[in-house]
């Protein structure tokens, strides 16, 4: 029987994908959250199979909880905003995959979280997760800042921190530098005191292995450590400086969203901080918007063709 | 006949295995350079079987240029300086090795360095290759600094120099710092412009291609650029720390090794570059004076057993 009133009216799922997780949420008609899913990383980054399997594992998830048969994913009008489709190569795979639904619109992870937070209207957004990027929308205009990936990129995200912890232990280990408190909570969290342990754990790990060790940063920086207060200070200064090219297109609001936002928060430059608001909607929100706007465009091109 | 010659005499084999390739050399009993043989990596981090395969290859080399028969594989007593060796899961994988000499004594390629500069007396060397490092032995005593493995560790090495040229060129590109020569230079060593395909470039490169990038930075440097030239400070300055370290143990000399040393060398402090001495012998012969030494300690225990 539901099905009959799925037929009636356009189901909508909004996908956020990113590099440690893939959130999806489905919307009726009405903007009404039906239910949500979550599952691993849909980053093509890190393959199209885990990230296409993450997409469908998700799906399949918000369907089961929202009452609705397997069958419904192909009425879906699904919009996504993938980490690392603003690369070329990943935005082709992902353009070129067989997906399972009525139609899949594609975007960055940052604007769908841009969108989400304004609800559409012109603003920013500052991503500080286990990645660091920024995008500003005012008047049409797009303006991208950072994302480029980790280690050369990401400065300030939450990777960053954890890279940056690592390397003054193994500093402080070598007494190249000061003792830190953040040998002692990196051993604690780890389990490990001795140091080739250590960097053999280091060895094979990935940008999100790094972010689960930032919050130690600002734990030692609260202790009065010195040396995780200036990694604090250099990795606030790297999102301020995200924030002040932002605001160089004049945005009125600016969300600041990812994991670690609230840590750098209180860091950040008066001129930033006055224009923080909190995000109105999630980015997965933000991807149903995306959706209902870009099948809302393509429908007349459908029709007149 | 030459065979007859072989079994009278050891024959002697040292092996330098780093990250980037295998250096070995084939030397007689009295000390004499018989021949060479270069090949692949040989660091077991990155796979034991590329690592055993380039030891055979470059060993194969050496024994086809001196004329000898590949047989003769089997009588050579060799010494290995290897990097990774250093952490126990890959001394352990090394030692489990059904190699094809007669023995293999085993230690890292930096202690190797440290023997053949010095040719076994006390001393310092400080690596600034690919990665960056540095041992001093005095007194028997040995005090390692550094090495721990890229992006964590090598700061100051031709890998940490690359990715600081990379964050650089991508902080320019996104107008978060001033424009920098390092762009033009990336863009023309890479024949590439675009941000995104730069950032593609780089997206699973190794610690080698990030040192090619290297002398780049010394190159904006020299002309004037304050971005490079901060980087080389600070990559200098890390270079310092850890020879100063090594002072503490006050060794008589030191002997600066690896591609980037000779562009390092003029930015360290006086202190440190009034120990600056030639190395006296190639790692690769540190390493036969290492596989003498051990099996002239060996020796007698298997005579007594």
């Amino acid at each position: 029987m539901k099905t009959t009133v799925v037929e009636q009216q356009p189901l909508y799922l909004g996908i956020d994908g990113g590099g440690s997780k893939c959130q999806v949420v489905l919307m009726s008609a009405e903007n009404e959250v039906l239910a949500e899913g979550l599952s691993g990383p849909a980053n093509p980054l890190r393959g199209m199979q885990l990230a296409t399997e993450s997409i469908v594992d998700a799906t399949t998830q918000a369907l089961t909880r929202a009452g609705l048969p397997p069958a419904t994913m192909a009425q879906l009008v699904v919009g996504a905003g993938l980490a690392g489709v603003n690369l070329p190569e990943y935005y082709q795979l992902f353009s070129a995959w067989q997906h399972p639904f009525a139609s899949l619109h594609l975007t960055s992870d940052l604007h769908i979280a841009c969108i989400g937070a304004h609800q559409g209207r012109d603003g920013a957004v500052l991503i500080c997760g286990t990645g660091s990027c920024g995008l500003a929308a005012v008047n049409g205009q797009l303006l991208e800042v950072g994302g480029h990936g980790f280690p050369y990129g990401d400065n300030g995200s939450g990777a960053w921190f954890g890279l940056q912890l690592l390397k003054q232990v193994l500093r402080s280990k070598d007494q190249l530098i000061a003792t830190t408190l953040m040998t002692e909570l990196l051993q604690a969290e780890l389990q490990c005191s001795d140091t080739l342990q250590l960097v053999s754990h280091f060895m094979h790990v990935s940008p999100t292995d790094y972010a689960r060790l930032a919050p130690l940063v600002f734990t030692a920086a609260e202790h009065g450590d010195g040396i995780a207060q200036q990694i604090v200070m250099q990795g606030a200064g790297h999102i301020n400086a995200i924030a002040e090219r932002l605001l160089t297109i004049q945005p009125a609001a600016l969300c600041l969203i990812g994991g670690l936002a609230y840590k750098v928060e209180p860091y950040l430059a008066p001129a930033v901080r006055q224009l923080v608001v909190p995000a109105a909607a999630p980015p997965e929100q933000g991807a149903v918007w995306f959706a209902r706007q870009a099948s809302a465009n393509a429908r007349p091109m459908g029709t007149t063709a």
